[in-house]
């Protein structure tokens, strides 16, 4: 899927109840309709030279960029981020429009 | 789209030949069944606390891990990484089952 996408891979800090953190961010993307797809994976292999230590890759999807930063001011969205935060180690953020080759997209 | 997904963030060497770099892969990509979609990203203003000092992203989708497998030894990728691979100054690579959140999954 094209449009706007967010894109974070983190290294949670050890201890941290990833579980309850990414049960919030899947129902924090549900519930806001500014985000048209959402998927998440972590990495259970890689060795450390590819992985760079990161374990968790969270791909959001957004029409246009404007509606990503409407989101980014949302208050579900600001009250979810004191959670996601105080739970980094550490944190790669990338934000582009995507250029999509495959499937073809629909004109 | 859920399904196997090969997550690869990069800093191309300055003076890379990007544009010609990124042309290979979709060709690449376009050539090989087995990648099931692919698209692609530049963040253009993320500041560097944020993107650490990576500026690209790749996603490619396969049905199942087997086929991710197969691609990394086909001899079209063995051929591709090679150039790739010099152009590099740093990568970060996450391979993982996707978990889709929305658009919610069909049966």
């Amino acid at each position: 899927m094209a449009g706007f996408k967010h894109l974070v891979t983190v290294k949670f800090k050890e201890g941290s109840a990833v579980d309850d953190i990414i049960k919030g961010m899947e129902k924090l993307v549900a519930d806001v309709d500014l985000v048209k797809s959402f998927e998440w994976g972590q990495d259970m292999e890689g060795p450390e030279m590819l992985t760079q230590g990161y374990t968790h890759s969270f791909s959001m999807t957004f029409d246009k960029k404007e509606d990503y930063a409407a989101f980014q001011t949302h208050p579900n969205h600001v009250e979810y981020s004191a959670t996601f935060s105080a739970a980094i180690e550490k944190i790669l953020v990338l934000c582009f429009s995507a250029v999509q080759i495959k499937p073809t997209p629909s004109a």
